[in-house]
């Protein structure tokens, strides 16, 4: 009955990420296992690479309340430490090569419409839909509850 | 243990939409109906309504067709004729709309690498995942065989 065997599912840090595992839960089965990432993007790379300080502590502590954020959706999906992934650099490219690597049959990841904050959310699962060499479950999140 | 209720499958006349159906098959169960949706783009778009003849009758020829290979894919999973939607006009346009008006809960498409025709097809996928109120399954096809 399981369609799938290893999925991936993608979270931000946001309460949408709880609709995310909610949708996921459902494919839960005999056989079925379940990884969980968070990709963060450099906040070099956000901010263009213009800002005269140091980073790394800043970037180590996102690290740090991402793993935090994981380790606390993780019994809902039974994922063991090891299969919690935290990734800084793009979210689209460490997604594929995790799912790749891992040989993830399906990602499920949060989709939003085109309001405030979703153009970027968006283009994000946007780009995980495309060069995924898997299936991509993209769930509507933010509009209704799951 | 049906995840969704209504799966709205939407195909292209390729091989690729067997690809599809059957991945579609494994989400069947109690409680869950199936529509089929193939949106034809207008000749007059595609090219650009330059052409100095009457196209209406292959349009007719081509929605005939698209009707017929619906009606070929419809037993395996029991769609009946009234849910075998064939549009002319925007894909992912024509696609939301059909979703929003019954209640979709979950959109199953094709998605292509990037490679030959995926690039136009890959669009399509992109296009009726931003937007829809619903999920949206992109079946990877073309790569492997389901």
């Amino acid at each position: 009955m399981s369609i799938y065997r290893h999925i991936l599912v993608a979270v931000d840090l946001t309460d949408d990420a709880a609709q995310v595992v909610a949708r996921a839960q459902k494919f839960q089965g005999e056989g079925v296992r379940f990884s969980l990432v968070h990709a963060l993007e450099p906040l070099g790379f956000a901010y263009g690479g213009d800002i005269p300080m140091d980073l790394t502590s800043i970037q180590d502590q996102l690290t740090a309340h991402a793993r935090a954020k994981l380790a606390e959706l993780a019994p809902l999906l039974q994922v063991p430490t090891e299969r919690q992934y935290v990734f800084t650099g793009m979210p689209d490219a460490e997604i594929h090569r995790l799912a790749d690597q891992e040989g993830v049959d399906l990602i499920i990841i949060g989709s939003h419409g085109r309001h405030g904050l979703a153009l970027l959310l968006g283009s994000t699962s946007t780009g995980v839909l495309h060069g995924a060499h898997c299936d991509v479950l993209a769930v509507r999140v933010g509009l209704k509850t799951a």
